[in-house]
């Protein structure tokens, strides 16, 4: 795959490590990011993110071949509808958002003709923000989920496929509403259990917290905002997820409650089954 | 402070890091340890964490000045009772145990005159075991907690505290009660909630995790029958902290239905505030 132009809407950890990645690899004759603030977009040009800095929005989708929106998945599916218009036929828009289905339906059939949306989801990146962070490997094995509605352009889909794979990532196809049911149980239950854990510690125990507190609620510390935001456009399955893990806390509770040894080491073996099946 | 001979009972993970830091900071004579499987041990003894192996607990304590117990803790307070007829007025036993409350109970009164028990527990460790994954410098930085009960010989408790600051660890002195209440909330409460949400993935979501969810559930990967004995031993304190937790996570399920984006962030905020205090 060969990019002439590739926008990045966005250049904070994953938008700058997709510009890193694809520079490094040499995927896109030029690399535009677009953002908000000059001194991110700055920080992201001088750490070799981006060729060209660009702060209007509408302006630097028009000039790509291929555009990434790697904002918070509440902006994603507005600022698509505001910059397609002004795009020529066969430019393809794509995203690294956490949730797909609020995002492809509010897109699907909203777009000029001959330009397509196709979701994704690259598996990558941490609680910490920013190009700083940014990595050209963040991406290298990692799965990236492309979310395709039912009406979606094939070629554009085989596109956003190879895109991800010019950057090293294992692509699976999934529908969108599929997409959004498996990252509540993998990705935003474990964020809100984090969450609900690190908020409940007294700051007079801190001192007596150790890498198995802190691992457990490591995710805690991502931005509230983002995945306020997240939770909401993913809430029924999120909700649907929460309710099958506190069914198997309630079962560690009767088991303790009880005091019987067989069933919570049953209930512990189960856990560590499924975590020793996933390495390291 | 300098010890004749130091007996490690249980050279796993823990016991064969104190054999290491011991030996490595020349703070004993002769390192003896002491296991029920030789090939363990001289595993152990190969990776210089203990200068000699032997099989008879007895007769390791009774030649011991200070003997520390790194045995899962249904097992040390019996060990500690069977091991101390032998020893020597002027003898310190000591241990490595996750639960303090229990053991401590089991063991005052019980010991020969001059020979005391002061309950410790390195907050160190991993969801690891053997000694190949012994660390001299595990103990460095990382807080000890030291529990003596109300009656217990001062010079013991001071003879404590010195033999965890030789190993380069912080040492806070707590009553065993109030320890257990306190890592039922650090330590136990998060190793059944990443057990109960490992526990719950479903194998072909597997290859949908990424770093979120194995950090949330990397502890679940411990060994199911230590953590029984430990959830046993504490078991009223950390039903204590679930129902905290279940309050917490009902707030979350209560935003959630509402649709309400100023309490979920409220939520996040606070987990997030609680766990960026903790650093890495």
């Amino acid at each position: 795959m060969r990019i002439g132009t590739l926008t990045i809407v966005g250049v904070g950890l994953i938008g700058g490590s997709i510009g890193l990645a694809a520079r490094r690899r040499g995927l896109a004759g030029r690399v535009i990011g677009v953002g908000r603030q000059p001194a991110t977009l700055e920080r992201a040009r001088q750490l070799g993110a981006i060729d060209e800095a660009c702060l209007d929005l509408a302006d630097a989708v028009r000039r790509a071949d291929v555009a990434v929106f790697c904002t918070p998945v509440t902006l994603i599916a507005e600022q698509v509808r505001a910059a397609a218009p002004g795009c020529a036929a066969g430019t393809l828009l794509t995203d690294a958002g956490s949730t797909k289905g609020s995002i492809v339906r509010a897109l699907d059939g909203h777009l000029p003709p001959g330009v397509s949306f196709v979701g994704s989801h690259p598996l990558a990146g941490s609680e910490k923000r920013g190009p700083e962070h940014a990595d050209a490997d963040l991406f290298q094995g990692r799965v990236t989920v492309v979310t395709p509605a039912p009406g979606t352009d094939r070629a554009a889909v085989e596109r956003t496929v190879a895109f991800w794979q010019a950057l090293d990532s294992r692509v699976l196809l999934m529908g969108p509403e599929e997409h959004d049911r498996a990252l509540a149980m993998t990705s935003h239950l474990p964020h809100l259990v984090a969450s609900a854990l690190a908020g409940i510690l007294p700051p007079e125990l801190r001192e007596l917290t150790a890498s198995g507190f802190r691992d457990t609620t490591r995710v805690a510390a991502g931005d509230p905002s983002l995945w306020t935001g997240i939770f909401l456009q993913n809430r029924a399955a999120l909700i649907d997820s929460l309710g099958i893990l506190q069914e198997q806390v309630n079962q560690f509770q009767t088991a303790l409650q009880a005091g019987d040894p067989a069933a919570i080491d049953a209930l512990l073996a189960r856990g560590k089954r499924s975590r020793d099946a996933l390495g390291n």
